[in-house]
């Protein structure tokens, strides 16, 4: 049995996202899981993610960031409400501001290592915060304001 | 005469980015224009570019304004310096942090226009703020530190 991850989750219509739906087959296909009050994401980026040559294009770490964190979001209210993941009524986010922070450039090759936790949960807007690891050392922090989509956009 | 793009004239081993490498043939070629004292660039999505279906990518938006932000960086200091864009010594810059604002979702189809200016260059680092438009509505904001590649780095 595959694991399942958050994205899997999402409803059809909100899965067609450049970076983590599962139906947008050009896409990143960001695939989150959740650990603890955690989420762990493994990305490999492809060899023409690049920056300078040898390391990671910094669009690209945002854009994982980006999913990942909107995926984090998600579940951190799911388990707020003592709620199944893919529960109804759904959840989804999407992003009202991202920032990143590039510590160190992030060598191309390994999978890029990604850490989430909610660290603010409102009624609509849950930050999460992220730490991206490669090999094992900290090259990137992201923070994200997810905002939730309302339930009257679900179809 | 074809209009040469800032990032055109970045030497050859700093020409491999996937958002503005003229090198890389799988990348986005972000494009950025001086005018005045500002930088513009036009960039047209591709429909899998998309988030929910209709609106751009969050991720992709970030992209954009990495790159355009980089390259509006360099045109500042080789005005501030008063030389030529491309004269030697050249100038690169990296991102050392990306900070994104999505004020609406934005529509996909339309291309982007980004209008970026420096509003602090210091020795080694410039910073950056950006408006993105769609059809004339402001959707979009960027604010970029990017950091000096030092000459050593240079072939």
């Amino acid at each position: 049995m595959t694991k399942q991850a958050i994205q899997d989750l999402y409803p059809d219509q909100f899965s067609h996202c450049y970076g983590c739906g599962r139906l947008n087959d050009a896409g990143l296909k960001v695939r989150s899981f959740r650990e603890g009050e955690e989420c762990v994401c493994s990305f490999a980026p492809r060899p023409e993610h690049t920056a300078i040559p040898g390391f990671v294009y910094g669009g690209l770490i945002a854009s994982v960031i980006d999913c990942h964190s909107t995926g984090t979001a998600a579940a951190a209210v799911y388990r707020r409400e003592g709620r199944e993941p893919g529960s109804d009524p759904p959840l989804r986010f999407v992003t009202g501001s991202l920032h990143v922070d590039y510590l160190k450039p992030t060598p191309l090759g390994p999978p890029l290592e990604l850490r989430s936790r909610a660290t603010e949960i409102g009624s609509r807007k849950v930050v999460v915060e992220t730490d991206l690891y490669v090999n094992g050392v900290l090259c990137a922090r992201g923070s994200v304001v997810a905002v939730k989509i309302p339930e009257s956009m679900f179809g």
